[in-house]
């Protein structure tokens, strides 16, 4: 690990970059943040070991400086560090990266851990925040090679795994696997908030799709706008896709197109395997354990129990909640047909009824 | 309860309608199938007590006889039923209501349980499968109110809310609540796998909101493709919708007009906590606690059984698997802060790593 590093933005994901370099054995980070209650929370919590009284004083005598300020700021900040310092190298994790890409020094190299974004100060930082999370990185023709070898393995010492790609394919990759999916989600979101059915509300009847396809709606206006910016060429063109598809459907609505309906929706269960494949060594064993369990506390310990003792891994686990009164339906996952027989067989000796089905079907 | 049952298709539905009916208290459950290897599976799981050999044999005596055949048969089915009866009241379980709904008969009611199609076939049905779900009721002009009575009794006594909705505006809400979700996460799923961004494939680098929004890609197109053929037309103005409302984002993105986007998310984030106000009582409460764990049997337990043992209620519970060498992601809903705080304090004496965020932030 590093002997120093410098955090400059002391938020979640600074604060985070803080106590996971910290617990690999970094020996001192220094922060600086405009926000001064910011950077307190930060040394506080014990992100930062030095909150500095300027960008200047943090970073001088770093080895990396990571910048984690918001989207908007980061072409300048990452500037202002390269000409405050002479030997430091130089990262970022903003989640659109072709505008920092113009800061063509040796010593810089782009960053975008892809950790979701669901909160945001250093209260809720987490030294597990990167553990497992694909970390980008977008070296350019001036990216020193000593530079990205330092950051990729800092990134590498964090839990995360370093992925390189080029800055402008990055924001096309994440338009397609994060920003496309966000905007789907508020559009749905505000489809089903703004129509009432003849005095029926949608919201009122939200099935499982409604809600898991919403699950991002909403969330953290003041950074997503600025991401919505920074990529709107890149998401733009992801948008007209979608709708070119959306069109297609249509078509086969209007015609009654059973024949192409049935080929897309395979495509889609194809393409869901491919996905699934990258996250689980044989989605095809997998098996599907619905439960309907009442909502009062340790009901979750006794069914975890029972298949823990059993040495029964659970893949997946999802409790959807309907309400205190009618309790919620808990999904899991057991990787092959044996080992999800003798759950459900466990389960049913508890009195739970259960429905055992394969994720991905033939 | 009512004492004889009768259920035309034993398939997943019509099975878990059996054995729901028989441990409400059904005396007597008759079933046909016109697949007899169907048939007999429901007659051996005990869904249904006596497998006849005709339609005609399963309904003549029943007081209730409930059509759970495919939605392109549903019409036929639930007029042959009628005709091969007299008093018999008769109601179907078919995910659209426009076209059973010509059905015009005073011992008629149409029936739509919400209650997920992960799974097809009676090995795969549960008592459970309607418990806490909404069961809606499409009345029609000449469906006599003893009818209405006696389906709207038999739904609860099975465990769902019946709520009743005339047939088309059933079919515009489903087409928002269901149909638009499913065609968006196939259409989204397919646009992330046909494309490749200089080598690198999206589903490769997939987050969790691309994960969450194409939960339902893919799913069963034998069944989807009839649902979509038999909506068409509330599917089509749906999806006209959807793409007034994605032109917009368009026209905002290539402006650069932040303020709209800004309103656009604060609007979802607002619908979201109405949809959630109908799940929990105080949505504003709910704390998100982020746990990163390892992939191997037992660990769910230690941690749901330390949050039982202190009474600490978990509301929701989610664990998203990223490989068997990184493991996965847990999260926890739990209401109120300081329940939130004892169990991350709890958590972090376990070793693990919490992060504590509110689910609806302000």
């Amino acid at each position: 690990m590093l002997e120093r590093v410098a955090i400059v933005g002391t938020g979640l994901i600074g604060a985070s970059v803080g106590l996971a370099a910290k617990r690999a054995g970094a020996v001192r980070v220094d922060g600086f943040d405009a926000d001064g209650e910011t950077l307190s929370k930060a040394v506080e919590l014990g992100a930062v070991d030095h909150g500095a009284p300027s960008l200047h004083e943090a970073v001088r005598e770093a080895d990396l400086a990571v910048v984690a300020v918001p989207v908007t700021q980061l072409g300048a900040q990452v500037s202002a560090v390269l000409e405050a310092t002479e030997r430091t190298v130089v990262t970022d994790v903003g989640s659109t990266k072709g505008r920092v890409a113009a800061d063509r020094s040796p010593r810089f190299v782009g960053g975008h851990p892809v950790c979701g974004s669901h909160a945001r100060g250093p209260e809720h930082a987490s030294a597990d925040l990167f553990q497992g999370a694909t970390w980008f990185l977008t070296p350019g023709p001036e990216t020193d090679a000593t530079t990205y070898q330092l950051v990729h393995g800092f990134v590498a010492e964090l839990g995360a795994t370093p992925v390189a790609i080029p800055a402008d394919a990055h924001d096309r990759l994440v338009a397609l696997t994060s920003h496309l999916p966000h905007v789907l989600a508020n559009a749905l979101m505000n489809q089903a908030g703004a129509t009432t059915v003849e005095g029926h509300e949608p919201l009122a009847s939200a099935g499982g799709s409604l809600r898991d396809m919403t699950r991002v709606a909403g969330a953290n206006p003041r950074i997503w706008v600025d991401i919505f910016l920074e990529n709107a060429d890149a998401v733009g063109e992801a948008l007209a896709d979608h709708k070119r598809r959306i069109e297609r459907v249509e078509r086969a609505l209007r015609d009654r197109d059973g024949g192409f309906l049935a080929r897309w929706i395979g495509e889609a269960a194809l393409n869901r395997r491919r996905m699934l494949e990258r996250a689980f060594p044989d989605p095809g064993a997998l098996q599907r354990l619905r439960v309907h369990v009442p909502d009062r506390p340790g009901v979750l310990a006794g069914i975890t129990q029972a298949l823990g003792a059993e040495r029964i891994n659970i893949e997946d686990f999802e409790l959807h909640h309907f309400s205190p009164e009618r309790g919620g339906t808990l999904t899991l996952l057991v990787a092959g047909e044996e080992p999800a027989a003798r759950a459900a067989a466990l389960l049913e000796a508890q009195g739970y009824g259960v429905a055992v089905s394969p994720v991905i079907e033939e």
